[in-house]
This record gives structure tokens, sequence and C-alpha cells, in this order.
């Protein structure tokens, strides 16, 4: 086993992959090897793609965290997990935590994000803190099972917006992180009403039946007033990242309402901080999840009532990977692309 | 008492007000008619003073928000009030209220703000709805309890942000309400920090015994940290409305701290949506107060545990009004002015 090498896709720096191999990696003492079965392409792993991440992913390194797989190897102490049994992992070493995170580790000023920060999921074989593993169900479809990660997301947005029954959601951006939470939010009882620029993501979210805005076309606030008969959504997510939608989401809430901000912007961006007054929102920011995020997302992978099937584009083997990071900067339509990395 | 004529002060509009009298307004059905004690002079006051709400204030009229008084004549259907008793009014006319605004009466969308949109209380006599009212225990002293309705602001703003005790809060601007807010803040327990670009209110927060920051000398975020060591703060109050207090209040908050936004921002302004995201942050609107902001306000008046004494610079007789107003206008170093609407 020592010697055995397996495929693996390095990012080498200024958006360049390359295919190669890599000696499995014994798990040492806390460790797990897994085999990974699926690993989906993130919005993240495509700004590293387009070398926007140089200064903080070391160079040749394997990313990739949206994965699933089986246990291949424990290491001593680990227990708990079974070789052969599914699994997810939930990419945040936590170990770097201080008291000054008060408790919230998922955000602690030293979280390294697995995959970034350290080797990730684009090979055969991974080795991992045991910490991260999260039990799959038996016999839960693994191709699936890569979606809880941006899944996990999704139910951490809809958690920290505290989004209940009969509330109107509005969901700015359809981009896969979006339709997740609007998938989520549906879920949870919400009326969504999902708004996007793009026409071929608009027309996917009208296909998977919600209510859309086109804020091209329209006053998207005016829209979302009407739509509600004046109350405007109690809860709005911001996904999109537009500077024009930070300055209108405080116009589509409602009185009290809750606004969760996902979408990174990297500049400080105008906010219309009287209406945040004037109707005493809530901006909250959410970024990844907790255990219970990845638990409710593994239930509804589990549970099969979320068209997830829907929002998988295509599976491609792992050595075409390379070439499908140099198709996406093109541009292509896919909402979510998921690498086979047994094939 | 139908012809009787009474003192009243009367903005004419453009910044100017006049000195007049006006017929005692008998109360109609579920309204009172008060002897107003005593009116502090607000902000929103002064912005009227200053032309800036000509557009909104019908003139001429009475402005005044701020009052303690005594029930002097009860109209039919009136219970729970008898003549003679100290009384304040909670300047929130809701009766414009719809389904649209969530059960949130205070911040309704139809809200009218009694001093600014109907006659206020600069003036001996002063009818007003029976549902505006609160009862004040026997005895208390009717200046203090001119500072109810500030220190109600102050209440609801400590209320919005959860503050518990033990936490760090921020006080950005250390007017009337900073200092109010820091005051009710450091009763609840918290250690409470003042950050001012005004000297002579950095030092009266500072002979108040808070711990101050004058954010013209250092980075003000860093000194937080410092302060903290490294945590920064749970809670940061914004109540100075400065653009450079928008960019930095974020840099202010704990991971998961939450900010209370108290100032009004005529103008979108650019805030780090980026700190929201990467800390977990929670921005929340805090406007006006709530019935429970009144009673707890109330409480600490008649209880005596503030130092509010401190907060009144002068006492000033009705009749001088305008003439105050005047030299406010040119600059003053007062921080609470309380008019005698007795005198």
């Amino acid at each position: 086993m020592e010697d055995e090498r397996v495929t693996a896709v390095y990012y080498q720096g200024e958006g360049s992959f390359t295919i190669g191999d890599c000696a499995v990696q014994s798990p040492e003492a806390g460790e797990v090897r897994l085999d990974v079965a699926y690993c989906g392409i993130c919005g993240t792993d495509l700004h590293i793609a387009h070398g926007a991440m140089d200064k903080r992913v070391k160079t040749p390194q394997v990313i990739g965290h949206e994965m699933s797989g089986v246990v291949a190897e424990l290491g001593t102490g680990v227990d708990g997990f079974r070789v052969g049994e599914p699994v997810v992992v939930r990419p945040l070493d936590t170990r770097g935590e201080t008291p000054a995170d008060r408790g919230f580790s998922h955000i602690s000023a030293g979280l390294k994000f697995i995959g970034i920060d350290a080797p990730g999921a684009f090979q055969r074989s991974w080795t991992v803190p045991a910490f991260t593993l999260h039990h799959l169900p038996d016999g839960v479809d693994l191709r699936l099972a890569a979606l809880v990660e941006p899944l996990a997301v999704a139910c951490h947005d809809v958690r920290r917006a505290e989004l209940a029954a009969g509330e109107t959601a509005v969901v700015i951006g359809a981009g896969p992180i979006g339709l997740l939470v609007a998938l989520v939010a549906r879920g949870a009882g919400a009326r969504v009403v999902v708004s996007e620029v793009n026409q071929a993501r608009l027309q996917f979210a009208k296909e998977l039946g919600f209510e859309t805005i086109d804020p091209i076309a329209v006053d998207a606030a005016e829209c979302v007033a009407e739509l509600t008969d004046g109350t405007r959504a109690e809860v709005v997510f911001e996904v999109s990242g537009a500077p024009a939608a930070a300055l209108s989401m405080t116009q589509m809430a409602s009185v009290r309402g809750r606004i969760v901000v996902v979408a990174i912007y990297p500049e400080a961006q105008p906010v219309r901080l009287f209406d945040l007054f004037w109707k005493e929102l809530q901006l909250r920011g959410a970024r990844v999840y907790e255990p219970a995020d990845y638990a409710r997302a593994i239930e509804l992978v589990a549970a099969g009532t979320l068209p997830l099937e829907r929002l998988i584009s295509r599976v491609e083997p792992l050595e075409r990977l390379p070439s499908v990071f140099e198709e996406l900067a093109k541009g292509t339509s896919d909402i979510k692309i998921i690498v086979d990395c047994r094939a």
C-alpha cells in the first residue's frame, strides 16, 4: 500500500492545472484515508483557477472540497468509523481556534479550509483528520452526496435567516448556492422568489418552479412589494455579490426583515443604512457551516425530497478536470459539474 | 376652561420660532389633556430648527416630544388615569398600522410621530391620545422624567443588541443618545468603551467613568482589539452618523458581533460587507422604542441608579426657547437642555 500511486490533479498557479499522481498517504494518528468517489467544482475552485487566490494557495496543490467517498484506512485512535463506509468531509480544520473566537470554531480566525489551505479532494485517495468526517447513510447515492457541502452552506444560510414557514424569501443570484438556498428555503415552507440577471439561470429557476424576477427588466424591490401586497420579503438572501444587489436588498425587505449576506464583496459597498434604521432590519453574515448544517444537508440528500439531481449538469472523469477548468474559464452554462474521482 | 389661553412656542418654518399662546384644548373621547412640566430639546428638534425638515413639519406648529407632565383633564372613555397624576407620553401615533407592518406598530409605515407630524409639548397644556401615556411613580422628579423618552431610545438600542453582562460594548458617538446608551449598557453589566471625535464630549464621557477612544488620534478598531486581547467588541452601537464610523464599525466587532445602527444616514454608505460575511456579524437597525422600553426607562429614572442628572446641562423657561434654539444653531457645549414649560 505504501508505494501505491494514484491519480491527482494539481493546481500549478497562474490558472494552470496538471494531471499527475501521488503516493497513497497512510493516515497518521487521528487521521482517516478515504477513497474519494465524487468531488464537485465550487465557485471558489473557479476563483483559484482564475489565478485570483495565488497568494493563498501553495503550489503545486490538489484542490477540491465538495466530495463524497468511502473510508479506506483508519489511523490509530480513530473510533466510530469503519473501512468501507460512505462519508463526507466537512473541510474545516479548526485546530487553530483560540478564546478570541468565542466558541465559533467554524469561523475562527485561524481556520484552515481544507482544499484551499491544505490538500483537497481532486484525487483518488485523500487523507484527512477524522474530526472532519460525517457518516452517510448506507446506500446513499455518492454522486448526490458530493452536493452535501454546498447544500450545508444553504442550510447554514437558511438557519442564519431563522426562516419560518409561510414567510416570503427573496434569493438574489441563482448560481449553485443561490439555487440550493432557494430549494432549502422552499423545503422549509417559505414562498421563494428568485432574482437573477442571467437569462439562462433565470429560466432554470423557473423550471424548478420558483417565482422569478429579472432585475434588469423590472425594479426588483417594487416587484417584491407587488408580489407581497406591500409587505415585502421577511427574508432576503444576497448571493449575487453584485453592487446593485447590495443597494437594493434593503428595499426588498419587510419591516424587521432579515437579510443574509452570503456573497463575498471584496470592497466596501454602499448600503442603505437608512432602510436598516427605518425598518429595523437585520443584516446577517453567513459563512461556511456548522456541524448541524452538515447533519441537515445529509438528511436532505438521504430523504430525496429536493430535486438535487437536476442541479448536476454533467459528471466528468478526474483526468478531464484540467480541460474542464479551461472550458469554464471561457464560460459554459453548467450549474454544477461533478468530477468522478474513481474514473 | 374653554377660553383659557396658555403659552406655546411655534415653529414658523425656515428655522424660526415665535412665542405665542394657544387655547387650552379640551380632550375629546379617548384623549387626555396634560399640564406639561418639562420638555427636553432633542437632536430632531434641532434638525427642525435648522429648517432641514420643513417639508415634513406643517407650520406654524408646536414641536417637542421629550416631556413629563401631569394629567389635567380626561376625555370620555379614558380609564386608568386620574387627574393630578404624573405621566410621560410615548409620542407614537400608531393608528395608521396595517397588516403589512407585521405587528411592529412602533415602526409601522403609517406612523405619525407626535411633536413632528402632530403638535408637540413645547407648550403649557397639551392634549394627546390616552394610548400614548405611561404612568410615572408618585414622587418622581419630573425634570429627570423628561429624560424618559431619550432613555427609552437607549433601552431599545441595548435590547436590540441583546447585550449580556460581561460583554464589551463600543459606543461610537457621545451625544445625548450615545451617552444614554453607554449608561444603560454599563447598567446591564457590560464593559463600555466610548469613541468620540469631539474633545469636550470625550472628556465628559471620561468623567462619567467610561473608557474612551479618540478615533482622530488612534486607529479605533485596533484600539478595541488591544483593549480586548484580540476579541474585539461583542456589541457596537453606531450613534455618530459619521461615514468613517460606518466603515470602521465592522472592524471593531468580534466574531458573531452585533452592531446596532442607531444613527441616521440619509445616503447609502460604504460598509465592509466582507467583514459581515467573514465574522458572521449582525447589523441591526434600531429606531424609536416599544412600550417595554418606556417601562424600563421609567424604572431606571425611578431607581435613580444612573447619573442622569449630570446629562442635564441647564433648565430654561419656555419663554426663552426661541433664543435657546438660536444659541444652539451657533454651537454650544450643552449635552441636554430641559425646558421648564411651567415657568
